[in-house]
């Protein structure tokens, strides 16, 4: 008899709910149990609802599975992993906190709540125990954890390190995100090919708040941002999977690139979020070529979990310019959202 | 007979030496009556030694001239516009400079040289008085005016605006560069194709100092580069053509966004630039479009003249932040030399 | 006063509608007096309803037009442009034609009917008798004259040249199609770079049977299909425009691809078709060198119009082997049309 | 102490030579001994000469091994894989074989010999014993065995099921190829972004050629290739790898498509060919979806070496229409040849 944690994907046919699915195939903790989608295909096997976009093929035991509707009703296990849309997250997710379901979430819906954590392992675990004063507050015996904006996950992990070596006071962001990150049909080809969009809604605003929440603290019941500032320009690019963001950094306390350079590539998570499944070692690559990262050759760095830097030199107006990538429907989504229930696992608050 | 100048094309065969060619053809002023290559092509027909790489057939009469040797022997016309190598620009151009050629580089060779002109008809027509000295330091009856990095161009035309209206101080630059900056065949499709390269030799050192020399002043005899700072990432994406370069800029009497998008939209050429055949006319087209510029629909804007501005917003770290964009092998180099040319014609600096 | 004549653009904000609209811009017989849309935007200034994805502005004229319902009702012209999809201009295309208005239709609803031309004015010009027919039988005073699908135009002109000098017995096509094919937003940018789909739905009939419609002849009231026999292959790939068709040909009368290349580029046009403004001259541009036609260099031939054949050359098994270019959405769709209109106008039979 | 096979990668250093290399990590048959590359870079580390193309790191030991130049006197293997250019490999591979080594090369050079065998394991592993005649003929230890040509490789493997079932009469192949085949730096960026290149040099010749030697039969000391006949069309795509080939089949025993996908599907290797290590199971992956295979999708089915099948329908000239994919660089290249050297060691004609 299985003793893995029973698991639900809601929203599973999707792009991120893909992913999902082929990170949990043969998962060491927990196993899928429900798989959830629209009204319009509930009923249908995932194999024929889904169109799979994934290299590789759709796993068995999912294709053979009936799509339930999203509803804590029919899909109430102690875990979720959510990869709903914001507005559908809004009130769904709730519903599912309520009725005991820890609901691990890629949607951007609750991450400004004080008492919602943005969640990265390597980075804030201990904001985990914010859970405790949510489910007080809000009667709830599952809740929600949300792991942050795809963009904002690899420089948020490339800044903790820099951030507790040295301090940070401001931070410029530019980035080269991957088509996968606007979901599937997601980008029309005919805006992407032979172009650049310098602009992708409400993603500026993400990214330059997110990381502040992550990188902040623990306050009584509510986390509290940290005191630096982000300025962010973010850009859609040609690239199948994998953003890529160009940093120039402020430190409170200055350091060489090379000082910089070493901090990031020692960094250890903390002690909670080491040896988990999903815990990617090193946690952040930092490469020496002077033309790398790039999302084609190291996307998979860590099996998509890695952080990977590259180009840490100095910079004439701050201190520190790199440029930093991580895969964004794995670290930035699914991969993050697993890791992230991994650790809550650990921690023994799933479930109860 | 033909009153226009009689110019040559050193480098002729390569991606920026057939804009030249291209945008040379039915010229008002120029004619062209030379056409230079290097060794291994001399003596054969243009129409046999080029590759054409542009949409539209090659200019019949272009077909069909002889290739000369890049040599002020065989090629000494009043004006000569150079499409060569640095290492090679750095040999040739004052041999043509001494024999009395003028000529309109778009090599980096003399770039840095405080009597050479980095010269921007929109920005700087008054640093072409440097000839002056450069003829008399030199001892050239010709002489050497170069045009500034395709990365520059644009971003240098919109800083200009602002600096007269606001001042400049500090300026973040991130930049999206097109294939064709990297000349043919230049960049290796395995290493674009789904993927970004983080960096460029050479280009963010460029960027970071040729804006200020074009926006400098000229004291007595030399170009003081002028007093503000540039942070800069080069990257390559897999765009054609077009450079796109994301801007955060700091003020020296802010100005709200509406401010700033204002003066870019009402920025005028100098007198003297105006009404030349290769002037762009608005010389910068403010987009109000949240997703605008970008390079598939805005590279021929102004005939590929024009610099296009878009998403004038604010900054939370320093005032303004916006994206430039313009057409890196037309007004980046081969228009730009162009209209340099006509400049110089105007101020009657060539064939003395 | 204007003597142009008045025209209706049906389905105006769409990929095909939006050429329509471009190509239409200071034509010299036609004048726009309506846009019509789908309800959702009715009311709405075409500036404002209309995602312009062209490069290039949108004409003012345009921008300043409010959007009309898709009804013959409030857009009675003689003339209309229909860029609607199949399913509505089943229904819709024939309500104007009752009304009077003469229908340059880009759907595939009618093209299978017998009394229904499918227009090439370089190839059928003489097909466009059938209106008379198609008028009494279905007591119409406009009508429907459609175009090819775009895949089989650029074939078609090369096949018809082949076919009057050596006759024809099976032709192989396989083609590349261009993504503006799809429409917008079309094809998904996740389908596509760093891909090819090998399959457009409904395409390879439409390869397989229209050309032979094209080739046919009038007999009495019907068009009657050319005796030979296509077998298509249809694929996506990462081009904006332009479709590209690798042929092999079986011809009745043996030729040699010097033959064949020659016949090719010296094809007229039927008299009737050869002055027009949109007349592509020459019709084909047979190029001589090996790896040419190619999209982005060669799809604005003769403004978008003409057909570009390259690489003839022996074949194994039949007897010509080569590769055929068009403009998908100028000569294969919205140039087709209004070309085919200028025919109808010379032919007079425009609003009676 | 290692009982696998020494073996030596000729010309390492290129995209094929880095296959070799990943492909040869940690193979239970062989171990790598010896590098070779041009005399630019020999003396050098391989880690320090080799610009890394392939996602995911150069394995360690391949990194420390220092360079030896391409000749028999210094690599003096009982087997080498070559990547060699054809030109070289004209000349070098007959100074191995002389000297004993068993060469199993990509290169063309030999593939025309009647007594070199163009070796595919699933197709024609029989066609290994010519190598007795080829030693004693030419007086060698070692010999010469090839794999075929990138394209031929897929599009062989399932033309043998069918010949097999039906035998062969005519063959239409329009492939849309990859990128890595034209090795690195190969095609030009500028060439291939927006754009399709419908030529490759010398590649119809081989795609019409190969497959009939490789489905042809021993007779005596010599190849007789297969009495069917095939006309190709080979084009160059923004893929960076995998070739898709669209096939249309005349059959001497007509079949449904049904029968032909099922005989497709059930293909097994021959008996010596089926255990080994890098042997795909099962050969051909028939998918039944409208629109596969898709190269980015399927390039890596069976590790890169299965032959992907999709789209069997009728043709209406010939009997069959399918598509083939097979990865061009693992199973058309250094796979191909690995895959060989297995069977070879298996039939125990290495290191005599």
């Amino acid at each position: 008899m299985s003793t893995k944690i029973p698991v639900a994907v809601l929203a599973a046919t999707g792009s991120v709910g893909q992913r999902f699915v082929q990170l949990l195939d043969r998962h060491p903790l927990f196993e899928v149990v429900a798989l959830t989608a629209s009204d319009r295909t509930t009923g249908q096997k995932y194999g024929q609802a889904c169109h799979w976009i994934l290299p590789g093929d759709m796993p068995g035991w999912a294709a053979e599975m009936t799509l339930l509707p999203t509803e804590a009703a029919s899909a109430a296990t102690p875990l979720a992993f959510s990869a709903l849309p914001a507005e559908a997250a809004l009130e769904i997710e709730p519903e599912f906190a309520r009725a005991g379901t820890l609901v691990c979430s890629n949607a951007s819906a609750y991450r400004n709540e004080p008492d919602v954590p943005i969640l990265l392992p390597e980075v804030n675990p201990d904001q985990a125990a914010i859970l405790e004063a949510q489910r007080r507050r809000r009667g709830w015996t599952g809740g929600i954890v949300t792991n942050s904006n795809c963009t904002s996950t690899g420089m948020t992990v490339a800044l903790k390190a820099l951030q507790d070596a040295f301090g940070l006071r401001r931070v410029f962001a530019v980035s080269m995100q991957a088509l996968s990150g606007a979901g599937y049909p997601g980008v029309s080809a005919l805006d992407i090919v032979d172009n650049v969009i310098p602009w992708i809604r409400g993603e500026e605003e993400k990214v330059e708040w997110e990381p502040r929440k992550m990188l902040g603290s623990l306050r009584g019941e509510e986390i509290v941002p940290a005191d630096f500032r982000i300025s962010a320009h973010t850009n859609r690019v040609a690239v199948v999977d994998g953003h890529m963001v160009c940093l120039s950094i402020e430190l409170a306390n200055p350091a060489t690139p090379e000082e910089a350079a070493r901090v990031l590539a020692e960094y250890q998570a903390p002690e909670a979020a080491r040896d988990l499944p999903s815990a990617p070692r090193p946690v952040i690559v930092v490469r020496r070529e002077p033309d790398r990262p790039q999302p084609r050759l190291d996307r998979m760095t860590g099996n998509g979990m890695a952080t990977v830097v590259g180009r840490v030199r100095p910079d004439p107006l701050f201190d520190i310019k790199m440029v930093v990538f991580s895969h964004n429907t794995i670290r930035g989504a699914a991969g993050g959202s697993i890791y992230n229930a991994e650790l809550l696992a650990r921690l023994k608050v799933i479930g109860r």
